[in-house]
């Protein structure tokens, strides 16, 4: 082996550094993007008001964002828990997702600026697609690189399997932009809801 | 248990390491609104010095900010130090913590430029009740699912009692914008400074 | 004692976790405000040679702050380095110190926009001179409250001594702008390079 | 030594954890450049879909950007991981290579705004090479102050060497610039994918 690589990207704790810092300053941009009006344009509580309210649907919008990355934080997160170790592979694997969600921002942006296109839409999801792809290669690589700690056989398939339902989700969702971009947003929204607090109730909480 | 469940969220040093960086990134950004004056209006150092000036509400604007993050810093820090492990749950509960901290530098700014606007103001109170609202539910939670160390009954009662303590004065402090938002402003100021340099007088010290 | 204050502000560890995102995003905020130049006013790459050379007392400004920046990481990362455990009063204190660190990135804009103008490098002389009396507070405070893992007198007096002697040279570079803004400057990068490259040589080592 | 020298810079775990923030930072701020087009000049899709063609060039550099800055990590992480301690002198030096990667995002954005122009293309290899001279003399300065923990002859000289042929790349590269920009760009793509990659063909795994 090439001696450089016997060193390089071996840390599983500086990738997880890493990884909270890309995440914690990709889901705080996020809202960056969210100006307060500007002041000559408002000369009452009123003004302010509808201004605001204007920007209701791009917070709508920015929370999604925030469920996504943090769907995937929980992911990566669970997966760099139960690795014992790293190598340089994995390094650049796990970096490429790193690029998909220091893409977030943008992505986000562009569907906040243009909610009722259908092209924003596709792009978004493009990226989220680009995120649990990315997400399931590390998780294979490492499983058959030997890189994981204790993780049975159960553990490998259940990992995989929420990768593939949840862009299955994600597809379908995208899907229903054919009818209008709102109702995408909408099941994604839900579904992510769904992820995130986890109802105990049978259907839902197995997926 | 969901295969899933048994890795998923389950580090509280993963938490607290995403954590501090959403609170670094927030903390920092506050000021990043607060910009130089345009250089073509600026033709002596007293215009700087008016210029400037005119920047002094808006400092302290950022301030009561960085107070409010300092606070709910040392609030849930205080609260993952005690906790043995984390769930799924739990860290959902913390990540919606983490998006009100995201939103703090948007209210900031919308406080900053429409200083004297109630709505500016019962914004704010909104984001800091959502803050509050969800470093409650994250002990309660916590104490419930039997995830904390060593916290007897005076501590979790003392936890709890502190927030509820501390929302209540911050209610009070947004009701006095019926008058003015100055007196609010001062008002909370004032609070949360007590709450930081903890004086050792008796009334306040129990707070 | 309070049952909250047990709990609170605890972990030396958080703290420099935190310390050190505030820190990681203020050095890379320096550089944003740097912005390329607008795109229409370049015609050919003698225009972006003269555009870029504009822009170079900016660079200097920022790399100024960095140093700044350097000098106070490295000196709150020794302090904290030294301590067995905190407490609530060490960290708000230590809150301070980073909310000067977070104001950096406007005092650097304000002097890299106003170079010439003794207001502006009084008020980044006035932010330096916060950041080393909140650093020599912390560093007291931890003495007197025997928060210190293992320092003997010897180490205690040094540490107060550099931050002291450093205030005095920031103060004098500062009282140079009687002159000019550009001998402040200048005396002041010099200091800064002697602290970061910490030469062998006699008196300047010694410092 | 100087008192206050025995305990500053001594935590390369500190240094690890400043590193991650500032490339975390970095490599999140260069997307921030890439705005969503304004949203008067777009009425339909094909409109934003013509707008985010021409924001294509720009997502190429930042891509580009985005593999330097992840050799650049991995680099200083494989570094770091074989430190038994760090000092003073080692923190400044690798402060100087944060800097160059702070410098990273103005870099990136220049080049993204003038691709064509030989100049914002010399400027992005100027800081490249800096970056590559810092990490360099980080490396060597812990090899003979004797802070490597186990690092044989061998892997010395092998992380040496990976250095100085990376940077003879990037050299080659940018001189191609004689002829066109796009080369330069091409050509460097290729030999940052070929390191993120690390096929296992001959000549390029050597490399």
């Amino acid at each position: 082996m090439n001696p450089y690589n016997q060193i390089a990207g071996r840390s599983v704790e500086r990738l997880a550094a890493l990884s909270d810092g890309v995440f914690a300053v990709a889901m705080t941009l996020l809202v960056l993007d969210l100006h307060a009006p500007a002041a000559d344009a408002i000369h009452s509580e009123a003004d302010l008001g509808r201004a605001l309210l204007e920007l209701a649907p791009r917070l709508l919008v920015y929370l999604m964002s925030f469920l996504t990355l943090g769907i995937f934080w929980v992911g990566q997160q669970a997966q760099l828990n139960v690795m014992a170790r790293s190598n340089r592979d994995l390094s650049w694997l796990h970096l490429g997702f790193l690029f998909a969600v220091s893409l977030m921002p943008f992505s986000t942006a562009l569907m906040a600026q243009f909610i009722a296109f259908r092209l924003a839409l596709l792009l978004y999801w493009a990226n989220v697609l680009l995120l649990g792809a990315l997400l399931f290669a590390t998780w294979r690589y490492a499983t058959r690189a030997g890189l994981l700690a204790d993780a049975g056989v159960e553990m490998r398939v259940a990992v995989e399997r929420r990768i593939v339902v949840a862009q299955a989700l994600y597809a379908a969702g995208s899907a229903l932009c054919v009818f209008n971009t709102y109702v995408s947003l909408g099941f994604i929204v839900l579904v992510q809801l769904n992820y995130a607090i986890a109802p105990r109730i049978g259907v839902l909480a197995r997926i």
